[in-house]
């Protein structure tokens, strides 16, 4: 049989292999990074590749049916069905390039070493005979014990029965996946071993299909938390749970990250760990756990130790002998989301004088000062994600997400540039601050009379956008209730800042760094932050955004054993306060409802 | 308020209790063993007691209800609904007396001390407070490490969903059940922990309801494995299960389990554990493992060691965070139920030469001898539990029993003396001893000619109770096929014994003790045994008939931790002997087909 080269560009990769071998075992063998979410089961059409030289085995009908007709007429072709049949020279397009393949952060590179809870293991097990009559399980243990040089003597119910079949089929050969000592899974030794990180939010919920052998992160998807029909925020979705119905907030979540799950993978059962975050509420909804006592004052939290539940208990389709692991909360509003961001952001372990924000529905604050960690929850409500602002939306395409008054003159940017249908919380935050800037506004938030402000009944408005330039055909505008809205949040999150800094005797100006997290968070204007009082007057170097924090760290405890154990000691590391215990707290609040002078 | 003072005859223990006190409380408190299944809720009218003297609160009409008006009329009352309005005298009758609070073995007497691996510990947590906003799990954890002065840091996911409501509703008080360090159930104070021993027999299952928290048992029930449905003796049941039928298999003994729970006590979520034995076919469908294998040669099983499962794993119906606790297994057919009798027996532990039986569709047999076991299987099929007989039954009235022949006249005993049905085990066994003493049978079971014998179309008969004196209006006989049945059975379990003492290099007459365990083996006549050659020719006080030994041994392991880790040991100490692997055994099975003669 021939022996082939193919290089694989603009990688600059090259390697030999055999007459008709397939192209995407080549790729994995010279370490190309592929995407291939079906794992070569030619059924997910990832693995696009484009042949510029050389002989390859024909397009078949699978591969018409799996890629849409614009990438057919380039020539594409799917790696998991094309066979080498010369030297080739192969394209390795984009979109089929493994990325994400180490954990990023805008502006921070968290590089940790592969190194995770759920291990994997190929065994080959001696062949029974009436002179070695061992259990299948004594068989399984004692090679696992001797491979491993550790003891292995537990086995999940659901893996032990699948034990004698895959044995058996497989001429006693398997693969095992184990979490400690115990074996939770065992499979084909062809199967791949997959894990899952989510970041359970209360609006939308970000799922990472990770490869458990390498590391890689193979899919990225977000859906809305179903939850979202029974209560937009937090302390809704409480009061809702509270009438009986915890169970069905559970479900609803559980239904949806299935169908995640299903729509992510083609082999859902190859999933065999999931690290998951979220803040206590929708950690506890996950659970089934009671939530009464999380809207009641003392507002605590029944569990927040870190937690190791079976998939099967909270009806996760995914290998049923498969833990998800929770993260530690800290309090009732500060969940294991929070504990992610600070890992994710190294907050942990900073000798400066750093404020971590994870700013949303709820919003957590986190002060690093001489090493210490303090940190508290403050209910910003949904204004910012668009929600009790009239003409608010979420940030979609025609979203306005940046606002700029000059010369009596309004300028909007939409999001994709389509015309606009509403504002986003960047654009209010714009908008609002714009029009503070140009003396339209109280210290109160009251619109002064001026061009572009009018009486809309019993409220006042400014217009932004006239109806005929808009998607929607009504005037956008920004009224006097949506910055009361918009005032009451930023006061309530300056104000978490404010009394994490006075409880460790410290100014604002004596903050190094604040650390932005979060959707919102990453898109808004740190000037315009600042122009309305939201953050404090600090040089706009002094700020970093770097987006979805909470997900970097569920992806991190997926990916290290060590950073789920260090999860948590800063967990356990936190001082927490409980800003209605602060005596300053309704003072600060109420001057920080006011907007500075411009 | 009255301080009176209370008599209970015959017992002799007299306590005082002020006024309006149950009597049941009373007699708790003073120690008499007074039956209650329902645990004092007015729901089993088991605690029946009879009032001397004095003066108590009027019957009730649930106390009319509960018991039947024979009770009634002799002037019974339920404990758990009398209130003490006098100094009292009360007879406790024999029927209301907590019985079997020791473990009995008939002739053994087996005393270990009270040590659950399920512990109870009743614990009252400070009130949460804004200075104190540790969580319900660290509240409980931290409690219980103190109290019990050894880290507590895990809770079953189920009994985290109960925490908080339990704790708020009993003021901060609650009742817990801890596995090891795990916290499994959680529950109202004056909750009790109940216990369920099970021993899963082809046949039969016996379920025993222990008092978790005095080691009594409260209740002992029998019911026929509903798998029989599915076939009789354990190799047709793999055949069934090998047809995709596993899970029925598992279902239908599982809702059978449910509903004799759920007839024993009225709170099944009370029972936190379960200890079950059975052989490795009834271990490997309870809990749903494939048995294919344990049909083929070299029968084995996939799982041997002691397994704890989550009681909701399984589907059944008691507290959801509970485990079943199975004990280990020896090999393909050579059980925990084996396991459970060696140590019900304390042969584990004789210095003698012991033969321990447990006769059965399949026969398990151990030898000790200088310390050490060796064990063995033999498939004696079903002939002595009455199937395969013509007019075989199970030990049931109307049951032959025992068979004489003298002078050529047939006498016989039923069981509960009631005209004859049909013949049990032990009837057929007397039976055919009888008809080799009287020179009726070849040593090959043929019935020669003489009185009684006759031609019924191709077999030949001996008539043992004409139609006119039965209860089934026809002739009750015994025939060549029947007895060809039992020869194959007394063969393959004398073999056994046999290859194990050639194994160890002895004969039976170093035999020093048979134990004969099992429901048969109390039943039937030793000396009929022997001489049909069943069991060697030993003097007859050399036999020991010890009933269900394998129930016995289940509830050790229910009520002493130390007892379960015996049986690891003991498992682990048993040499395993494959009967088919013997080179003598084709000759030694022949040999031992004949009957001696007389």
């Amino acid at each position: 049989m021939n022996t082939y080269r193919v290089d694989f560009e603009p990688l600059g990769i090259r390697a030999d292999c055999s007459e008709g071998s397939r192209l995407l075992d080549v790729a994995r063998q010279a370490g190309v990074g592929l995407t291939s979410i079906c794992g070569g089961n030619s059924t997910c059409g990832r693995c696009m590749v484009r042949v510029i030289s050389g002989r390859v085995s024909p397009i078949s009908q699978t591969e018409r049916d799996l890629m849409d007709d614009e990438s057919v007429e380039e020539g594409m072709r799917l790696a998991c069905l094309t066979r080498v049949l010369d030297h080739v020279k192969i394209e390795v397009p984009p979109c089929s390039r493994l990325v994400d393949q180490r954990l990023q952060l805008d502006g921070i590179d968290v590089d940790v070493p592969f190194d995770p809870v759920v291990k994997d293991v190929v065994v080959g097990l001696a062949t029974p005979h009436m002179g070695d009559l061992r259990s299948d399980q004594r068989r399984l243990f004692e090679q696992l014990s001797q491979v491993l040089d550790q003891e292995i003597n537990a086995i999940d119910l659901f893996a032990l029965r699948q034990a004698a079949t895959v044995l058996r089929n497989n001429q006693w050969h398997a693969r095992v996946s184990l979490h400690g000592q115990e074996v939770i899974d065992i499979h084909a030794p062809d199967q791949r071993p997959l894990g899952l990180a989510v970041d359970l939010g209360t609006t939308k919920i970000a799922v990472y299909l990770v490869d458990l052998d390498t590391g890689q992160t193979l899919a990225v998807e977000g859906i809305p938390n179903p939850q979202i029909a029974y209560g937009e925020d937090v302390m809704s979705r409480i009061a809702y749970a509270m009438q009986g119905e915890v169970n069905r907030l559970r479900q609803v979540v559980i239904e949806g990250l299935n169908q995640v799950i299903a729509s992510m993978c083609s082999r859902p059962e190859e999933i065999v760990d999931v690290s998951l975050v979220g803040n206590t509420a929708m950690h506890h909804l996950f659970l089934g756990l009671p939530v009464r006592q999380l809207g009641l004052a003392p507002y605590l939290p029944t569990a927040h130790t870190e937690l190791d539940v079976k998939a099967r208990d909270l009806g996760l389709s995914i290998a049923p002998g498969a833990y998800v692991h929770l993260l530690p909360n800290i309090a009732g509003f500060v969940g294991a989301d929070h504990v992610a961001m600070i890992l994710a952001t190294s907050i942990y372990r900073t000798q400066k004088t750093v404020i971590g924000l994870d700013i949303g529905t709820n919003t957590e604050v986190v002060l690093a000062h001489d090493g210490v960690l303090t940190s508290c929850s403050t209910a910003s409500g949904p204004a910012f994600e668009g929600a009790h602002i009239r003409y608010g939306m979420r940030a979609a395409s025609g979203a306005i997400e940046k606002v700029q008054l000059s010369h009596d003159k309004v300028e909007v940017k939409t999001i994709d540039d389509q015309p606009a249908i509403g504002l986003c919380g960047s654009g209010i935050l714009d908008a609002i601050s714009e029009l503070n800037g140009a003396g339209l506004l109280s210290s109160r938030g009251k619109l002064l009379d001026g061009l572009g402000v009018r009486q809309n009944h019993s409220d006042r408005e400014y217009l932004l956008v006239p109806a005929e330039c808009t998607g929607c055909n009504q005037d956008i505008t920004i009224s006097e209730r949506d910055i009361a809205e918009i005032l009451l949040a930023k006061a309530a999150i300056r104000t978490g800042m404010d009394v994490l800094l006075a409880d460790r005797g410290i100014s604002a100006e004596d903050v190094d760094e604040i650390i932005i997290a979060g959707a919102f968070g990453t898109h808004i204007s740190v000037v315009s932050g600042i122009k309305i009082g939201l953050f404090p007057p600090l040089p706009v170097d002094h700020f970093r955004q770097v987006g979805n924090a909470a997900g970097i760290g569920a992806r991190l405890a997926l990916v290290s054993g060590p950073q789920r154990q260090l999860a948590v000691e800063v967990a356990g590391r936190v001082h927490y306060l409980e800003l209605l215990a602060q005596e300053k707290f309704p003072n600060q609040f109420a001057h920080n409802i006011y907007l500075p002078q411009p």
